[in-house]
């Protein structure tokens, strides 16, 4: 049992109404229009850790997706992202009313300023008491890039280039800023920390100029479990340096595969190991105590889903709808270069919208009996190589619960899922198993104890 | 009774050792290095809301006091304001424990991008169900601004001239961009919310363009309570024209008075009243169930309390134990513009340094029986002229537990504070018993339904 290779168990969130299964907030029940209420957030945390996830994941956009028909009119009204809150302010919520649950929390390194971050992520590691991780994106909304006084998108390879330097500026503050014995508390000559083990950073980059030090102290983890969703190859490079965990997917699971192998590799040219990074894809299952209890569900998630939510989520800058079904992508006017038209230009319009809203058309969807969903999972871990999921939500809370209740014991039974939580372990020492902090071997640990740093006095100035 | 003013009562707290009353962190017993648990701030709380307080103000600073002796080597012996984290991610977790404490937050206007801000604290007005406010503060320590990319500081009117905008910019977002009626949850029809209900805000201003929509459903309050910290001239009209609560203070009660004649004055010439804005100020209150008890504090108080700690703390950048305690202080060589000098040239070195770290001295200080201290705060209220206190902690969590113990009962017999919290009420709502929103005649209001702001697709493209 014990070589075999363990789950890691996410629960996929957003904090607004229709993340990414378009138009099943509708369905009899789901929670999904309650995300503004702090209740919601902590039932739900309260739930996953009973359930034994390992972490909530929690997505983000700055912006509206506005391109379908030329405006965030569909966007709004599916309810796709929009309203959304900032998800970063749940986790304390959650953190408060449970021990173990870990928080995976979605931020972009592109508008907004590394010096704060980096307190707001130690201060979340502070509270949590370890048990938080940053999902690395770039962003790539124009709306986004509008909302922060940019005229339009950063193209991919800047974003990227800002930030690596971005995460350069967060581990010397993170690694670097304080030594391990900085806090003395010595009451009786008054000294709570010890300036000699405090160093500014003296940051000064093509894009950032930081003087640090920085202000909190070393929380448990120090740097948090590095996430980054990507598969490009300038993301692929980046998680290879940075990445302890890739959130990665793709249309197909040999897709999938050739990005585990490629960003494996990157880390070994990064003078890392390839089992430094683990892999987490969205899943989609649906579970019955029987096949036709599972199938009735996935009947039901089909009829209220919204194509028109994935057309318009996916960025489509046409309408399919303004074309009868036969016509070929190739003949559809306009953008010559719309990746849709490109790769497939003999597929009809009408074989093109049925991809959108078939909830069973996910690379990494299972539907069944309890025994059947664990077959596949297993499949998953041992055949195409991931070592966790993202648990897609198409009900709130019955797709957690669902899942607690029906397929986590059939799992522990195989040896797939740990039984209990390790009491008081941080989320990367429940993810690889060994300390709370980064491995000497990843580039961030080049800063410690104030290695690499500008001496005092000798930099910005 | 009724008619008389009642007490807005505030604990003063900041995520941090020592915050404004420097050495006593060392007092036994003392909370104050457990700022980096969430049980720190849960069990605050709780106790804050049980005893009646209306809200927990906290502080904040971006940056480290460097000045004193040219270094921050007294700052981080002393725990002053650093470490420290961040404020806003402790009120959710306070938030997931209590139904009506208000919390006053402090933020900076001069270096985090609007946009991302606003979403923040919309999502903090959902998640407390309209009980924050939100104190605006331009900051002003070099080192902040060398932590956010600049050279050094800007200066005092720039950076109230960017505040007032980067308030324009918020109450687009926050009161223009969605209308009252936008999201209209139709399952049927799958329509989340009305597209014609959200406006995009299209501002483009010297300091910041922003396209908008605002992310965030309308929250309870829309605009947090609007707290503002100041007494400069710029101040004064800023305050005048945005704030409802003004947190202010001065060397003495006749410094504050003119302060408060002056803010309401230009609320009034701002359209308007003058009873728009209230007046909170730090206080510093021992108390005792004899005067001898209260005594005793007060001197365990004053042989803990570190001068050194308040030089740092006032950014003196001159060292006055580098001279006999008789120099005369425009005898003291180096800058001929150190306020100190220039307001007091004939007071002796010694003179000058008695009066840091006795904590007796502050302009608004108590110590004494119940009834004492509440004789006191009545006159702060009726002849001072002040609305309510943010209280000084001395001790974490004595202070707050011996005012809520002693000095309680005793404001709320004689009716200068209520005797519990209205069920369900906003912050907004406590402090002027009235709705939940912004007052008509407030500025912000002007962009509510989506008035003046540009027209669809007439903006920034």
């Amino acid at each position: 049992m014990s070589d075999k290779k363990r789950l890691i168990l996410n629960l996929f969130e957003m904090n607004c109404v229709s993340h990414i299964t378009h138009g099943l907030w509708r369905l009899p029940g789901n929670n999904r229009d309650r995300f503004n209420d702090i209740e919601y957030w902590i039932r739900l945390a309260r739930l996953l850790e009973d359930g034994g996830f390992d972490a909530v994941f929690l997505a983000d956009v700055i912006g509206t997706y506005d391109t379908f028909r030329g405006s965030a009119d569909t966007s709004i009204r599916e309810g796709l992202q929009i309203p959304n809150n900032d998800p970063v302010l749940v986790v304390p919520a959650m953190a408060a009313v449970t021990e173990h649950l870990g928080f995976g929390i979605t931020f972009s390194t592109t508008y907004e300023p590394p010096f704060a971050w980096a307190r707001r992520l130690s201060t979340l590691d502070h509270l949590t008491k370890g048990r938080v991780g940053w999902n690395i994106v770039t962003s790539y909304l124009p709306n986004a890039a509008r909302n922060f006084g940019l005229d339009g998108e950063v193209d991919h390879d800047t974003r990227f280039a800002k930030a690596d330097e971005y995460l350069d500026v967060l581990y010397k503050l993170w690694e670097g800023s304080w030594d391990e014995d900085a806090i003395v508390e010595d009451r009786e000559r008054n000294v709570f920390a010890d300036p000699e083990k405090i160093h500014p950073i003296f940051h000064e980059g093509d894009w950032f100029k930081v003087e640090g030090p920085h202000l909190t102290s070393p929380s448990r983890q120090r740097t948090p479990v590095l996430f980054t969703a990507t598969a490009s190859a300038a993301g692929t490079t980046f998680a290879g340096k940075h990445a302890e965990v890739v959130f990665t997917g793709g249309p197909t699971t040999e897709f999938l595969q050739r990005t585990i192998a490629g960003i494996r590799q990157a880390a070994v040219d990064a003078g890392r190991r390839a089992d430094d990074v683990r892999f987490v894809t969205t899943a989609g299952v649906v579970v019955g105590r029987t096949e036709e209890e599972a199938a009735a569900k996935v009947a039901e998630f089909q009829r209220l889903s919204s194509p028109e939510g994935y057309l318009a989520h996916a960025g489509l800058n046409w309408d399919p709808y303004a074309y009868p079904p036969e016509t070929l992508l190739g003949d559809v006017p306009g953008d010559k270069d719309s990746r849709w038209r490109v790769s497939d230009p003999d597929k009809t319009v009408g074989e093109f919208l049925a991809g959108f809203g078939d909830i069973t058309r996910h690379p990494l969807f299972v539907s069944g009996t309890p025994e059947q969903v664990a077959d596949r999972i297993e499949r998953w871990l041992d055949d195409v190589g991931i070592d966790g999921i993202n648990l897609l939500q198409y009900h709130s809370y019955a797709t957690a619960e669902d899942f607690i209740e029906l397929v986590v014991p059939v799992l522990r039974a195989r040896g797939r899922l740990r039984t209990s939580y390790d009491k008081g372990e941080s989320l990367r020492q429940r993810i690889f198993g060994a300390g709370d902090r980064l491995p000497d071997r990843h580039y961030g640990t080049r800063y410690r104890g104030g290695a690499n740093l500008p001496e005092r006095g000798k930099g910005l100035e």
